[in-house]
């Protein structure tokens, strides 16, 4: 860079915020936007707060070197997060502009899921400029390999099979390990690779109860204990009605763990031998992301300031192999990527 | 030691088993009882399987330095367990001295919690010679400073505690985590403490969920995200009753989590807040042990071996400060070793 | 597979070995061909013991599903490994032709590096089938996008990193931190990038000590501590002659900390603040995989074997993207992959 | 405390500060006093910055519960550190006196080693009131089973020698760990102990390199690889000159490694086998505290509070078992506590 276009791109102003749930390395991408807009082209960094309600209603927070210095292992996000949607408020996007406008702001990174980044489209088709980054642990967004925490998910999901391994041996029990994934199975089919799991069971495939408990009673017959990992989203073929987690019952009552605390019944009914649910839950998704992580939102954040600077909006970076790309926000946020049936059929030689 | 007694001590044989639930720190012992046996006194070790099962029934297994190079790090034990108490066994206790004499066994090294060392405590009263090693993850046991195990799932119970506050944060939820302790609260009082919880609850002492919410709210009013760390045996005053995890509820479900479930939902109610409950479960009693107890725990079986070459039966070894001292079984089994109420009281000042 | 082929299958017998250096993932590998050979196919599958000795001497192990239970955590490999070049051997390579004569074996799958691929790719041509399985922590190997083992590498360089940024930050002192990477900076780089680390060097770009100096002080100025990564086999600008831990230096001695070692003096020398280095070594390349090596390398076992299944032999499996490719060995062989120049320079804008 | 004495505390104003090195739990301290100050006893607590430079030039900074709120997990001191010693500065004892007068300040909680607390206790003699915290993660302090910080030292080391010991079997080398410890060897005893140590050396017991070599010998003989831990403070016997780690050798280098490197070049010589150094060095002080050592610190700060409250200085809070009791500082600082013989002799076992 020039010293003259660095000297121009210093009156830019750009703004950055974070949506909808939480997400190891969402603090790695700020850092990253932070260091490269700032050290790399000058530019003045806004960070809005709790998402899009951040420019909605102009919550700002100024971010400098100094801000991002020591985030880049914490998790959570400094910014705050929502769930709010401008589009479902009545003149959102007109006060987003209004703020925008007010702030000086040029143009906005918003890193987020689905929704938020079904926003950010929106938004850039009505004239405001975005570059999205994608962000969620099930890693389910379509159009990118993988995305930041998913690994870190992984990784805790599989530590927690690795401990329950021991304890499941020693006391000749089944134990049925519930990880997240409401739609998409990739945290259970990897965390049960990982974890050598007995039997892995994804949303993307109904399964047959009475094929698990053959797998469970085979693993009993040679001696060992089977470990089952299931997807909260998982569904006993014939749809046999199981609630999730966190739902209320039929007497009012919120159940914690959802088909694994039902499959673990089953198991123990079905087989006579004793079955427990562990169900991970928040744990998967809080806590400091793994280098792995760390390593990819840090560059989808220097990527997406490049966006930024070539004005490439309507945009969201994505990891190719071992390339950060673009793809359109309209391609990105199309449909849910879940996991292909020969990925799942892959895992199918270790179970039993 | 001269060479005449370790010529002498040469033809000693001496058993050794575990008995009860999951630990990690087992074959820790095993492999000092092996490793002093064997290099130190010139003994022959004899592996007794699945706890007592073993002497009653004649299930050996012998066991060198080889069998013992390899397990100081794994959970589990290589024994195996069990629960079988000789005593409830009509003729048990003779068939336990007619293995012991027709394999050449001298004494005996008993690892386990209260059961184990009940039924070693009254085997060395009818003159067999027992010497016992301490074993809960609960902590629970008198006449011992800690039991090994307890450390390994303080520091997981922790960990996860510390991945929960960040998503706890950024979701402005409650986090309600049941931690294991049916009796005696020592892993929610030092979990609770070493993750920063806003509230801990322990059997010790039934708590009211008035001051309960009362400890959120305020915690929700400084902008923070309160913790709640509840033994699985907390109970609310009054006597609520509350089922614990694994038990069916009047429906013939099976809970998953018990109280921790429960009071999430209170708050739940009574706040108008978010709250939402993770209980750790068998993650807590499984896996790598931790340097604490490796050193404990290979500390224990050294000391067992000098008790047995002494000829010093019916006793236990204890950690009291840094010393390995021994003490009587009547003593160590006579009470259960629960959360006195002035280390409660220590940690009340960060609830809230 | 028809009953049909299955039985046919049944009478395969393939060998498996492991060579070159320790690597986190060989048991994974191992296992996932040892699960898909029995399970899938019915084969018979014989380990070969110390790399190519191995198939040379006629030492084998055979491996059922027993053998490979508990093997997917472990460090090392079951197989014991060896750098042992059948074409150096006089008559070499028809000792392997005899031994697996012998032993019935149909065809091998090779896990290892540049070393244990090439030969590989010889016996190919000289008629005798071989699959390759890549490893490598350094990350150097062509036609992949990674290579198990070094997402472990990484994640335990982090680990460190992550340490030692609070005691340089309360000692005011500059930390070299010298990583594995002879002569790729794979390993520098994403841990470098993920432990924030405030210079990063690799021996792909000779650095100048300046440089370093400057964006060292610029980091103390800023009342930060800073944290140099560099990888083992960098060099500085001009070609001081740094020696590389493990030489011997003038005086006979063999030198702990080569470049890391040196640049620390030079950076206390210059900037007259305390400087000191650490030398990661051995500790990067032991241990527990990482779930993401778990993974990889169990999917890498897994192709392995469809590609002897279809007799496609003289490949290597590979990962682009999240598929599991097959390429040709003398293609993968072909040269190094080393950090390229804009990815090296994406993590400048951090330095300093 | 009734609500009169509460009011009248409220006028109390108390002073904490950090000295000495950096040691994990140095923050979940001053979280303790904070809390306990704050909340129990209504006080007003004030930083002092930099050890005992704070008190002497006033570098003061009041901190409140939000300040304690997010440190109890973070490596390092939020007052900052420094070895000033206000008896060595001419006046220093008068200036602290006028500074504290001019804060209304009434006491001082100073954490930290031999040092901080040996002005602590001069302080006290010289009429100020003083509290001391032990603090090293060298755990030779007198008066008490255990400070902060050990347990994490002792962790870190015992993960890395896990790590060490699949590398060392594949490679068929002995590896040498040089751990912490300059006169005492506590660190390499317990992680020698956890990490199933082949050899440990101590500073207490000088070393015989013809034993160590059959200890070596031994155990390659047995087929397995070797791993000796060394506190980087043990010398072998007859004193030849070995040099510590950051010192200077005769050449004007810097020696990365003192005792590791001498000793594993002297084991190459003599066995004729590989042999490697591995110097974990500052990984050992930093970073996260374990639970053990965050229950610890916060019992300290809290027992502190309450030393404050009684009026009981010149004292310093100490573990004994699992009381936390209060010695005199004179005591406390009387004598290193070394390693008895007793302990290192029942290591000794484990060799060879």
């Amino acid at each position: 860079m020039t010293h003259a276009t660095k000297r121009l791109a210093k009156q830019m102003r750009i703004g950055v915020l974070t949506g909808g749930g939480d997400c190891p390395g969402l603090n790695a991408v700020i850092r990253a936007v932070v260091r490269k807009g700032v050290e790399g082209h000058g530019w003045e960094i806004v960070g809005f707060r709790n998402g899009w309600q951040g420019p909605v209603e102009g919550l700002t927070k100024p971010i400098g070197l100094g801000d991002v210095e020591d985030i880049l292992t914490r998790g959570g996000t400094i910014l705050g997060s929502s769930r709010t949607n401008p589009y479902k408020i009545e003149g959102g996007v007109d006060r987003i502009r209004e703020v925008l406008a007010a702030e000086g702001v040029d143009a906005l990174i918003a890193i987020g899921g689905e929704d938020t980044l079904g926003v950010a489209k929106r938004l850039t088709d009505d004239g405001i400029g975005v570059v999205g980054v994608p962000k969620t642990i099930d890693n389910d967004l379509g159009a990118t390999d993988y995305t930041f925490g998913f690994d870190t998910a992984v990784h805790i999901a599989t530590e927690s099979i690795d401990r329950l391994r021991t304890t499941a041996e020693s006391h000749h029990r089944a134990l049925v390990v519930e990880v997240m994934g409401r739609h998409a199975g990739w945290i259970a089919l990897h965390s049960g690779l990982a974890g050598g799991a007995n039997v892995i069971l994804v949303p993307e495939r109904p399964f047959s109860v009475e094929k698990v408990v053959e797998w469970v009673e085979r693993r009993f017959e040679r001696q060992y204990a089977p470990i089952i990992v299931v997807a909260e989203g998982a569904v006993p073929e014939g749809g046999a009605e199981v609630l999730h987690s966190g739902e209320k019952d039929a007497f009012g009552h919120v159940r914690l763990g959802g088909v694994g605390t039902w499959l673990a019944e089953e198991i123990a009914e079905r087989t006579g031998q004793e079955s427990r649910a562990v169900v991970l839950g928040h744990t998967q998704r809080g806590g400091i992301p793994t280098a792995y992580d760390r390593v990819l939102a840090t560059r989808f954040g220097l990527h997406a300031v490049d966006a930024v600077a070539e004005g490439d909006f309507g945009v969201m970076v994505a990891l190719r192999g071992t390339d950060i790309v673009r793809v359109k926000l309209s391609e990105a946020t199309a449909e849910l990527k879940t996991v292909p049936l020969e990925r799942y059929a892959e895992a199918e030689v270790f179970f039993g």
